[in-house]
């Protein structure tokens, strides 16, 4: 190359290395810690995938007699990888200026990776009321099979409930990196503190956003582009958002909404309702209630 | 690590082994009989695009002179994995209580990969008919290259003609499978089952669903966000839907569908209708009426 | 396999390998020139973010010793791919019948790719006011850490920005290869050719289209679902568009954009206006104006 | 690359593909039917070791918890690899003009894998017997962990006792490639038809050639560069060696032979014995007799 | 890490990077241009061994109908590789003060490789009397196929003949890469600069050493630990020993050598020879004698 | 598989896992502490000469500007890889029973891997005289260059320079692992305890034995074949060899051996002497002596 790219790429590469917001914005390992790491994270959804649903996903070599070998040692990996990520993800939360104890945080993580692992038969219990859900109420669905294999909803579903236990159990960071996986994978954007009950469906998963405090009750469904969002933001003295206050839907059970629909603020859906597509939904509709749009025609 | 996460691993591990649901939801292979693949149908797609668009997909090392060596060893393996595929899916498909020959299910499969093999030349001429139509259509493609290279829309047209085609041969669930790929990688969903002409055109790709009952014509182009849906579902006895009855919109040639229309159910949308965006159309259009939403604009 | 699938593959190979269309489009390498990679496509876009956000994206073992190091090693393989990818560009530009000099092309690919690497330091200034921005916005980001980590909207924007980059010193299909890259990352589908000012915010990132001859001013926030296109394409002689017009949205400094809103046609957005949800706007918004869909809720 | 080597190169790929030697010699497969692979015979060889050794060979994350699902998995995939080769050697030994029935000839390799894999902890204990006076013997030696991870004799003789249970089944190439391999690792080739005892040991695995009709007691020793081999061989009427006939010695239990010893025939070296370095051996030698070379020394 | 150990890495890396030796060895890239590559040379020769015996050696998927894409193919990627490594040899060679002009040295580099590649055919027609030869010569060989498979004099020999044939075409360093290769797989150490005729064989290939300036007839039968070495080496004024002097032995047709024998110096072993084995010969034998070693045998 | 296979299986993955004596060999981790890893030695050996040889070993890309930067990565990667392996040696040494204390293992390693660092720069000048060495001695080396390419002396003397570095350290296990490392590459089998040097050359390296209490002097050649070995081992009550006694021989400076000598027992080759080749050496050699074998040749 000539010469004059050379000189660049010296003067550059020491210009990006020691600029001075770099250091401010602290996101490089100070002592070597561990970082949280996309294809770590990437690895331990693909695991949770592999001991829920055997044989869909994870080695397609599984047959009835090799499950429980691969069982053992797709738990033990994913014991490591979560241990790992869980300090790296406490790591990224704790303040620059303070020394990190990673003995310490590891220690920590080992009964959250434990009540984690626990929860997995369960989790898998949940998943199936998913599945099961879906395959009934998609007339397009030929088996239970073809739903586990090719449903986009149920890589999304299993990503959430995944990324909502360890929420729950306060990991930072990593859950919201696995919704967003998710996310990439599937247009279905589900922030992993939202609540969702059993027997959840979503239909052509595509354009999807459920919010942060939504709470979602059982046998619901939704199809393709619903928004469950926020309506406005409660502003601080600094004039920026205010945190952690209620601002999304809480859906009842056995609600549909349909497609395209957009349901904004702390707003109750009751029970058994059902929302028309392209609606614009700010206020609460009462248990029951059907809501559609005016077909709108029009010749110019 | 701590005992006490050894003794979760052992015992949740027999547990994700062994429960009930498992075996009776029969999603893993009873004596080593093969299962549908996402890298091997990611493959399929792969090499599919490969041997239609040599140099653009693929291996970018072709030349005139190599190109007969390349599209002879593609299809080759192409062979392999579709047959081996179309028997994963004919396993899947029969029930779990029925012994499976596996022998008889690939003899069956050669004669359905071979008619596959036979149609890719056809295939190709439609799907130069997108690509030209693509290039035509929107302003700011500047070369076919262009499109080629970088329209998501040609990434899901080619998925969709590959499934489509294994569709009409009956192969189960490849198909959708292969569709779902592109949906993953573009927001754009069209179900196998659907029948789209010749010079379809998807512009910004993101967010289309196409359901399965669909027919549309020649020369059609299509926005982003537009659903082409069901309407609602005929219920059984059971309150489930009836699978398998025609409910989405038949689209006529030379239509133009704008962003995020919604169209519903088994309607007729007219040769050179135009569609205006955000609209929601639930009843018939006639040839070559033009309907748009008018433009809505409050002050509050 | 079967006699008469063998047979298939020796005359669909030479088929496909020999068809005029084939010939005729061009899309084999003439001489060994360098074709358009995916692959290294994809390997820029990621050298890139891992030289912006080192730690954040790339090697995850950077500490503040090893810096410079990984920082010159990523930028001499950034400019080796970059160079190679700017001449393959050029290649896949010109005319088919005419003859490439790839030495004189790769003579000229050194000076574009010496000014894009001397712009690196700014453009990580310019992607810093977004990160702040989108902390800011979102009253769910915990830390300046989540938002690089887990937010779509920092992949498609530092995507967009690299490639604009590259569109302002005339690089052809690259930068489109690019932003549609982040497009199937993300669902966020941003022109490479659009300009957008500092402070840029995209909320719940999915289904958003922004055109090619956008112009976006500073500190502007976009939710989900927008699109900001060309209302209607002007047509030549043989009813194809026009190619390079302005078709496109100005969106002034300090504009909200609620979720699904469509704006469209070379309108102005005004300073300081908010338009709201599922909107539908092809005229001029004066500034500080706010608009919204009046909530459609109706009994059937 | 110039238009002369691009013709050269058609010309010669269908030169080399075409050539009726080639043809004649038989060396491709006939219809798809299996090919030892130097790739999964090495596998089957690591496997056996990660088996026999676990920790020091294979997956260096065995623990005392995992090693079941570790055994389980190993065993599995030796089976499966195992059962292929065993069907790939028996079809290069049948001849070329003769159809193969690939299905009985995997029914009939079951049994024969089935034998070998109950063998396996047989085949650690006299591994472990080799291993101890290995450790035993060699003043350098610090310990029996050493002797594992570090000496080539547990190479050669691991890979030599597995090809010759191989050879005893009568599974045709695949023995000779494992011993071949282990004879390219470490320099010591011992032919799988050999026969030796237990407690065998090797000092600095150099240079040693052990032939196919050797018998080896118990407790022998040998130092590098010794051979075990034939003095010359019967012709038969075309002047070519007669195959089979026994032609290297017998060596008794307790046997030391020195480095670069050269010991040819079917001669009988008597238990106890011990054979000085740089001999040249073709008589047989009794019982406790102790031969060693004059010490030639010379001024000139 | 410990603050002590950080500060050796910068310290000895910039001491590592810098030292005077360094430089003044001129073992690294002046400005860019290919260096030898021990990964390209291996996969050189792999090619070469695919190309010549194919199904035995490369893709194991080889089948009468594939060979001639696969020859093709193969073909492409070994001139490529060729061409690259000729000019890296060719670099390496030329002094470091003088401008090196890659373009120029790659075209001549082409007519070499069109050389190499016509001769291939050639080539394999010499191996196929080596692998003759060696099947009837061994009684231990149950068939061509094992000798191909297993046999590593026909590793080492097909690493010579290419080696060779690109020593004939006055290519430097890289035939030397490539018999080491050989060397590292089979022990066998036969220079490239060597001639040896057809027909030719080594049983129990270890050990071997052929010289620079060796001259081997046909049908020629070597054992193993044999050496056709240089007895003593001419010194210029410096006391070093001049280069390229004749040095090592003429064998004549039809020649055994048995195991260990070290022949020494520029004498000839006439036509049917036979030397025995650990024999020490410095001295010309005449045709059809037959010498060997008195077998010594002492107590002591 | 059959049934049969399958119950083999399960049974024979539990014997292997359980077997006393498996967990009496202690050869499985007890709380997963490090163990050594062929692979990270192998890589540790890798870096070193990459450290050493830049451009020869390691990445082929380096160039006179980016060679702080690799050579900053590579150090850094061989500190961790080091002080891990380290800390793997010392847990092997350890005695089953006992408790491990990785942490202060861990904080034990980290001043021995900083003495090897800081050792690195004049590890490569000695071994700069054993490749100038190496080029002086061989009338068929070319070049610098190639000696450094080519030879595998260089492989094995590299290796063993490593090791013995760390040998003098008192790291267990490791260093003798690196020198097997060596000697399955090249056949040259240089015990990590031997004392080498300067200027050290070996011509042919194959079945070279040098032992573990040798002390060689500066500038010694040594042929192929070539043996430094014990002559016989003092025993212990127990009949076994003790360990630890000097038993190999001392050479001088200056000395040269020939081909396949072999000198047994703590014996003085003095200064400047001359070993002719195949010569069996158990007594003490005079300096400047040279003694040769006659030349056996007899007629039969």
């Amino acid at each position: 190359m000539e010469r004059i790219l050379t000189q660049s790429l010296d003067k550059i590469a020491k210009q990006l290395a020691e600029t001075p917001e770099n250091n401010g914005m602290c996101h490089i390992r100070r002592r070597g810690e561990p970082l949280p790491s996309q294809e770590k994270v990437k690895e331990i959804v693909s695991l949770c995938r592999a001991l829920i649903f055997p044989g869909f996903f994870g080695d397609s070599g599984v047959t009835q007699q090799n499950m429980r070998y691969h069982a053992g040692l797709n738990l033990e990996r994913l014991s490591m990888l979560l241990i790992d990520q869980i300090v790296a993800g406490k790591c990224i939360e704790s303040p620059c200026c303070q020394p990190l104890d990673v003995d310490s945080l590891t220690k920590d993580a080992i009964p959250l990776c434990d009540t984690f692992i626990r929860q997995l038969p369960e989790l898998r219990r949940v998943l199936m009321t998913d599945v099961d859900a879906t395959y009934k109420a998609d007339p397009a669905a030929l088996s239970i099979e073809e739903v586990i294999y090719c449903y986009p909803s149920i890589l999304a579903t299993s990503a959430y409930r995944v990324a909502h236990l360890l929420h729950t159990l306060d990991v930072p960071v990593i859950p919201r990196m696995i919704t967003e996986l998710a996310h990439s994978e599937t247009g279905i954007d589900i922030h992993p503190a939202a609540t969702i009950g059993e027997s959840f469906t979503i239909d052509h998963g595509t354009g999807i956003v459920i919010g942060a405090t939504c709470i979602i009750g059982d046998n619901v469904k939704i199809f393709q582009g619903v928004t469950l969002g926020a309506k406005s933001f409660k502003l601080d003295e600094n004039n920026n958002p205010i945190k952690g206050i209620p601002r999304h839907p809480i859906i009842g059970n056995n609600v549909v909404i349909y497609a395209n629909a957009t349901i904004l603020g702390r707003i109750h859906i009751g029970d058994g309702a059902i929302i028309g597509g392209n609606l614009w939904v700010t206020e609460d509709v009462a248990p029951g209630e059907k809501i559609v749009q005016a077909p709108a025609k029009e010749n110019r």
